[in-house]
């Protein structure tokens, strides 16, 4: 078989490729002869920035958000309200809720949802930092942002009752958020009418 | 605007993402997250294949596929009839005919087709470099495969035009129905074509 006529190295970057959700070996051929045929200098960037990206993009101490610093750019900013907590479940949904633009206060990224099928549980969430950020006293609301997901309202669930023992007022945006989307995907006008109609628990 | 909590090396990996085919900011951000969140290793390799491939791969001497050799794995294989020249538009098609496995021949890529909107004239598809091989007596048979578009058409034609002051035999793929297509759906040009050019059984 003389499939591949430059060798190894045009499969394996056809394999490479494939690790980017939603490519399979026809796009990932695409994207690679695309590259090599006409984009050599951009393809030689997004090598180095995903290089560099891989090596520096770490987690917020604070709120576990992506960051190439200690601290994300939301929690060290003095401009944001630390005594506001909007708890989340992925850096999407950070990214989904800034471009809304109606909250000012700070986030926690629970990196995934609790899912006993796929073994991620309280321990997998930073739960314990939650509840160190919560038992301070700074804290006045937590506002929980989970996915309308059957996991997403089960993490919520957990997410309320753990915030119960402190003196800390616990809200969730409003139902406006259509059952079973992701919020990342939900429209900005959608978001920023739940975020503003959020309901006391 | 805090839009961004890692800061610039994440746009920074977003606006590289997009130079892939079909990638906007939408997918750009997905594929991001995905990589920083699940798939570092996978990233990495992506990264470094990717630089390798940029830095390493060039064009076969002989028929200007992609190869990371100064001639392509086909060029260079003594079972190869190079009597016979396959004339393609690009890499992409070469797969495709290696990956059909009927062809034992060897190939010509124009890396293009005839353009004149876009700029792409006959100085740009390396057809000395063919006029050469066909020049030297040992071609038997120029085989045109180029797409059948208008500009494929166009190039075809050319190419036909070339190939005639030589002994060398030139043909075309065969057009007309795909098979296991529904007739009903096949366009009105390709029924109209197969039909005149229908082959006593």
């Amino acid at each position: 078989m003389h499939a591949n006529p430059s060798g190894d190295l045009l499969s394996r970057l056809l394999a490479a490729l494939q690790v980017l959700p939603g490519v399979g070996p026809r796009s990932a051929q695409r994207m690679a002869l695309h590259l090599l045929q006409h984009e050599r200098q951009g393809g030689k960037l997004l090598a180095d920035t995903l290089q560099q990206a891989i090596d520096r993009v770490g987690h917020c101490k604070t709120c576990r958000n992506l960051t190439t610093e200690q601290q994300c750019g939301v929690c060290s900013n003095p401009e944001r309200d630390n005594t506001l907590i909007c708890a989340v479940e992925s850096p999407a949904d950070v990214m989904a809720l800034e471009q809304a633009g109606v909250f000012s206060g700070c986030y926690f990224v629970l990196l995934g949802r609790l899912s006993p099928l796929d073994g991620i549980g309280p321990d997998d969430l930073g739960f314990e930092m939650l509840v160190k950020r919560l038992s301070d006293g700074q804290v006045r609301e937590l506002i929980i942002a989970t996915n309308t997901s059957v996991e997403g309202e089960a993490t919520a669930h957990y997410l309320y009752e753990l915030a119960r023992p402190y003196p800390v007022k616990v809200s969730r945006l409003a139902q406006g958020v259509p059952l079973g989307g992701e919020l990342e995907y939900v429209d900005r006008s959608t978001l920023a009418l739940s975020f503003n109609n959020r309901a006391p628990v």
